[in-house]
């Protein structure tokens, strides 16, 4: 595939370099004033002639290159404004392929589906979660922990999380959803979610090792969202729907 | 449920205490000879006007008590002699509830599932399989695990168990399915199957504490069978027709 | 071994059980009242005449025994009222050997002892401790987290345990130790000590099964006691001494 | 501190870039002919004026430089030629401080000290080795593995190895160490040893995240050696002595 990168920060540039690892090409790159990248310069995402684009930016650079028309499919990464943009780009996708996800790890959608799955045949046993990251993380849990539990929460009528247990003092409730978070050195972030009931435990677990992760995502994306029919697309339709 | 117990050996009589800890009553039981059982002794399974039947026994036992008429729903965990065993069961299950499972662990069940969904996702992650059994267990891999990897092998043409890599040098080809058999202690039974590629990992693992998860899997089998159609029943299709 | 078994609750019939598989012999009980224990009942430790006395009792019954001369050695896993039985407990010990610890397990024993070396070698690993019980105990972290954590304080000047991160929205400090108690079906206990820095995880694990291994470590205890010089003995001393 | 690399290849660009963001200044270097290092090049150690010499290089690079006098304190990774290498660095330690280990990683040091402790206090325990690595790794076992089987062969009289329990039709013997090998994805490498006995198990494991921590190992030990008398270390001495 011909690649026009939208940004250029930490994660675009992963991506490119996984990209010609894949024996991709870069087209160029919108990278919004950075001086020097190593790719051609363009300003809008048409002008690039790829056949894809594969967006790791944010909202001011990306909304107003979304204003006129484009033709070429996008993977879009973008976090902020998030109501905003995907009204435009569920505009956009009348006429051309669009991927949107806010987390473009595939591993943790495979999780999340497989979560879904569990609470479907896993009705009465107790849930738990447990995510690991590194030190400098200042939020708890973590982004990906509260897209699980939100599965969870969904799918348990009544069920609430609970985050420390060292102040209570009576049995655990069913309903309840044990949530915790470990912080220690660099660690890049494992998530793990455990069923247990009577003398058996079930865990479905998923451990990152480092940011290529997400670009190696946007590049799946983007390998199967180019022969893909005009739609908008996210990880649970683009690659179930074949 | 008033409950016949074919069989009373060590499962039978796990699933007596755990029944009545349930709430449940043990109709009777048919112990092929076994002296001063603490429940009604019967000789034929409608004798003892059950809501259900539920067998731990062995072939030459329960086939002769098959041989008549069986009015009462049968969840069924006989190993041996299987194939026999199933075309009568078949037979029988045109004119009542019949569930038989060769693996009574729901858990395990789960597991198979969940194993299923994450083949279908993760078509080119590299798949591995790791057991933990007691160091009293004669046989490696453990038939758990023989279960696992057989959905493994159907799902991906061309894939082949590797059991040793230490008289092998060269990279590990997609194609292996890497099985290790660890053995120690009393350990009752872990599994586990791990996908790796590219920076991330997604683990589904199954853990035993005792082998009451096989008593509880056929109390569970029978609680829901005993308000089902007449037919053949497994758990893959026990508890998702609904 | 003869054994004599001070209380006969749950944890001394395990002993009995065990002991017996493994070829000593019971002496003899020390039951306080409870009707029709199948041994020899005593209300005096030396009447048995027993190689060593294993008890799992309360302060109520062990303490009024202990008033008088004792000849028979002692392995003490009564809780409660402590400071008062360590006292009496030391000063028997004069004349006898004695041993007594509050948790049975050598395991956990062993597990102590590796995070006491870990925290010699890690001192600027963040630390982080986590474990998993049944769904019916009430207090959380456990009383063996509590020991680990004493332990872990002891040792890091400074260091503080945190329970709960989901309200706290800043870097994690190295003095933090991080404590999370998991919740779920019948697990029996597992603890974990997580020492992490940059790019390396170190752990060390233990994981139960069942109540089991305090007896076995009553019985390991009383093996090493009989042949002991007089003296108060605890994990610490026991083993490590010849 | 001041450091003088010898030899440039990807572990010393790491230790390079972890040694600046640690304050540390780069001397110099010794490349062996590489063209255009961003430090100045020497050709001997001591011509750099450095407080210690950190080398991950090969023997033909650094035995020649260690032919003459040498004043400035080394840290020494090489690998290959290793009796030679130990008896040159041996020789050099009667008047300076020199460290050597084949395998720099601090935390694998520490695993392996534990790994002792544990073998002391767990005789009677069955002991299973499991390691993790990407799936390029044409070895099997790991390079590490083998330093921890050593250090339990080493322990347990009359044990041995066991890397394959497929074809083996009986129960485990107590002298048996399980070796499994799992290979997957980009996985940098975890080391797992498990002793289980009855009704317990201990695990101690560590993860690496990524190459990072061999050159954190070199810069820990060159801190720790700068201010040491004369003589030879190792990980065994260098930070237990003090």
């Amino acid at each position: 595939m011909r690649i026009l990168l939208i940004g250029y920060g930490t994660m675009n540039r992963i991506t490119a370099r996984l990209a010609e690892e894949a024996g991709h090409e870069i087209a160029g790159i919108i990278a919004g004033g950075k001086s020097d990248p190593p790719y051609p310069a363009f300003d809008s995402i048409d002008a690039a002639g790829a056949d894809v684009a594969i967006d790791f930016s944010h909202p001011d650079l990306l909304l107003p290159l979304l204003a006129g028309e484009v033709k070429t499919p996008l993977v879009i990464a973008t976090t902020g404004r998030k109501e905003e943009l995907v009204a435009v780009l569920k505009e956009k996708s009348g006429s051309l392929p669009v991927f949107f996800s806010a987390n473009m790890s595939y591993g943790v959608h495979v999780m999340n589906t497989l979560l879904k799955k569990a609470l479907d045949m896993l009705e009465d046993f107790d849930l738990e979660m447990v995510e690991r990251h590194h030190n400098r993380k200042v939020d708890a849990p973590s982004g990906t922990l509260v897209k699980l539990l939100d599965t969870a929460l969904d799918h348990r009528e009544g069920s609430y999380p609970v985050y420390d247990r060292s102040n209570i003092h009576e049995k655990r409730k069913q309903e309840e959803i044990g949530v915790s978070a470990i912080r220690g050195g660099s660690i890049v972030g494992t998530h793990d979610v455990i069923f247990a009931k009577d003398d058996e435990v079930i865990e479905i677990s998923h451990q990152a090792q480092s940011k290529e992760i997400f670009a190696n995502g946007a590049l799946k994306a983007a390998t199967a969202l180019v022969d893909r029919p005009d739609g908008f697309y996210d990880y649970n339709n683009l690659f179930e729907e074949r």
